[in-house]
């Protein structure tokens, strides 16, 4: 974990800018929230432990970045392709996004 | 590079708020910055390609988003010690940020 890693190693990862589009409560757990996104023209679902940061409006509409090629993992019965990037702020993860504008789909480099 | 990863690989890169200390530009290459950030308590120096799109003034005192523990390099002659993300503008690069203020050195995860 503490160890260096190459250049090549970091770009094996895809991140990427995305839209929310439509925030809900993961029915089944009570930080969670299942999340549509859009990546370029690609439209898929996230799980993301962002709820007691964030309200669905706040989020939907914003930008935020992902890791695009993440495999897919099953969180509670719901499917989760990729993971929205956030910071450790002392009252929960604060989601990271672009300083400007940038379209979905853009390469974080 | 269209690979999908695991979660254990992207937990191998150590993603932080970085807060910009002090920008220099290149003396040997016209896009580039030498950028002094401090994550932590530790300090340390970057090469960024950031020097189209945005000024000094506009950088210093920006927290913005480090890979952490990338492998040293020297660029131009000069240190690296990590990466700044930043998404492909139109304009050039686009610098990531924390969506409101959180402390350099908190973990992105």
């Amino acid at each position: 974990m503490d160890g260096k890693i190459s250049f090549d190693s970091f770009k094996e990862i895809d991140l990427r800018v995305a839209e929310v589009l439509e925030v809900k409560e993961h029915p089944d757990a009570d930080r969670l929230y299942v999340i549509q996104i859009r990546v370029g023209e690609e439209k898929k679902q996230i799980v993301a432990g962002i709820r007691g940061r964030y309200s669905r409006e706040e989020l939907i509409g914003k930008k935020v970045i992902v890791v695009n090629n993440l495999e897919t993992a099953v969180i509670r019965g719901e499917e989760s392709n990729g993971m929205i990037l956030a910071a450790g702020g002392t009252d929960g993860p604060i989601v990271l996004i672009p300083e400007s504008d940038v379209e979905a789909g853009a390469k974080v480099k």
